[in-house]
């Protein structure tokens, strides 16, 4: 593993570092931020699932949860939401392709031999993190905004008893039933709906829910809310009396302004529950 | 004057506005925060002058001061560095020309013409804001990153009485001894140095010094402190009997990770001057 850069903040690390995935097949790059806890033993870890776009920085730079990190002693894992480099399948759209992993593992060329993004957040950085921070991995959360939320809750429901809490700004709630995912899972995917079951967070909280607490927030002027559709994630919610907040937030869009609005909430919800 | 975005944030409105500006003979576009307490009437107003390579954009989303400006009811302003855009005369190099003013008035060929920052900060930007949102001109106050840092202690104590206080984060503490303003001075005011006397926060503060409260943060691992010359900047405050504090923080570097972790205090030190 190689150190790309480290920065003192708030007390703690913000460090960015490179390794070699053999699940992705190529060289992924992850943020890690430690708080001053870290400096007396491990500590409980949230990660932080980005979205389309979006490399490891743009959380890591843009939301501001390092300050509650620091103040609650949590780390922060800011994984990239694709693999990426030469040999590695592309596409120009912004929404498929590097950059566009929607945290699946692709069986249909020419995607499956690197965009395998389920995999490597849910079993190989895990790995790699615990065998080299001094973080506790029986004390895990995550959270995410956007396709990174999708990739939270599915995660989550996919993994009863990992994750202590469970938090999502504005995800990708229906992908099944949205271009955000109708698209994508096909490509990866292939047609066949029922290999999509599994990544979709409004059938997962219909069929299975989710056995920790859970912090939606969604803004109202989101920009993107036909493509979200998070009025199906809070009908299955309430449907399935699943414990939880599902919050809508006037005024708000999708950016980054208001994932750092909340996020103080966020990390004082799962610091809560990481306690407890 | 047109809006290029508007992004509810912590409540309140994160805008981004072009405007021609006569005094720099181009388009310019800035960053304005209005915190959730102007809709009720006019607020107190805290320019943020940014560092090298910087444009309006960076602090405005990786300073994470809107939080607290939010919570002590501040404006703020985030102007570019320097005027931009075809016709504009440009260097390559980083620290000249486009991204590079140094908030002084160049006298001198290609860049007379357009670098004029100093007047567009003191006096154009601040007509174009009072005239356009609701703040204050009584109560504001000024701060600063690196180049950012420079332009905010030399505006302060060449306009007394403007500012009700003054901060900053790791200065251009002397760029009269430091090949961060040498270089530039000559580029933009000629070789004679009695021009630059005036955009030298050390040799200023030595000579006239600030009426006004005065906070400075500067990093202990700053990779630029022989550029930045904080010392010099320091002994000129205690020869003076400045009032104020020059803190020098262990393990920081220079990046915005250090300015976001001391943006609370410095916003609060800023909220109690302007509230008194």
């Amino acid at each position: 593993m190689e150190t790309k850069s480290e920065n003192r903040a708030f007390g703690g690390v913000q460090g960015v570092y490179t390794h070699a995935s053999a699940v992705c097949g190529c060289d992924m790059t992850f943020g890690l931020y430690l708080p001053p806890q870290a400096e007396r033993g491990p500590v409980p870890v949230l990660w932080y699932l980005s979205g389309l776009t979006c490399t490891h920085e743009n959380a890591m730079v843009k939301a501001g949860a390092q300050r509650f990190a620091a103040r609650h002693g949590l780390a922060l894992v800011f994984p990239d939401t694709s693999p990426r480099g030469e040999g590695v399948a592309d596409d120009g759209a912004y929404d498929l392709g590097q950059g566009a992993g929607f945290y699946v593992d692709a069986t249909e060329s020419p995607w499956a031999p690197h965009f395998r993004m389920w995999s490597y957040i849910a079993d190989e950085l895990p790995r790699v993190i615990d065998a080299a921070f001094p973080i506790d991995p029986e004390r895990q959360a995550i959270t995410g905004h956007s396709m990174g939320g999708h990739g939270a809750l599915t995660l989550a429901m996919r993994h009863p008893g990992r994750f202590a809490s469970v938090s999502a700004f504005a995800p990708i709630a229906h992908p099944g039933a949205s271009d955000w995912g109708r698209k994508q899972f096909t490509a990866y995917l292939g047609p066949d709906e029922a290999s999509w079951a599994h990544h979709d967070a409004t059938r997962l909280m219909r069929e299975v829910g989710l056995d920790a607490p859970l912090l939606i927030d969604q803004g109202a002027n989101d920009q993107f809310l036909d493509l979200l559709r998070p009025a199906d994630l809070a009908r299955a919610m309430a449907e399935r009396r699943q414990s939880g907040a599902f919050r809508m937030q006037a005024g708000y869009d999708h950016s980054y302004f208001f994932v750092a609005t909340f996020i103080a909430d966020h990390l004082e919800f799962h610091a809560a529950a990481l306690a407890g």
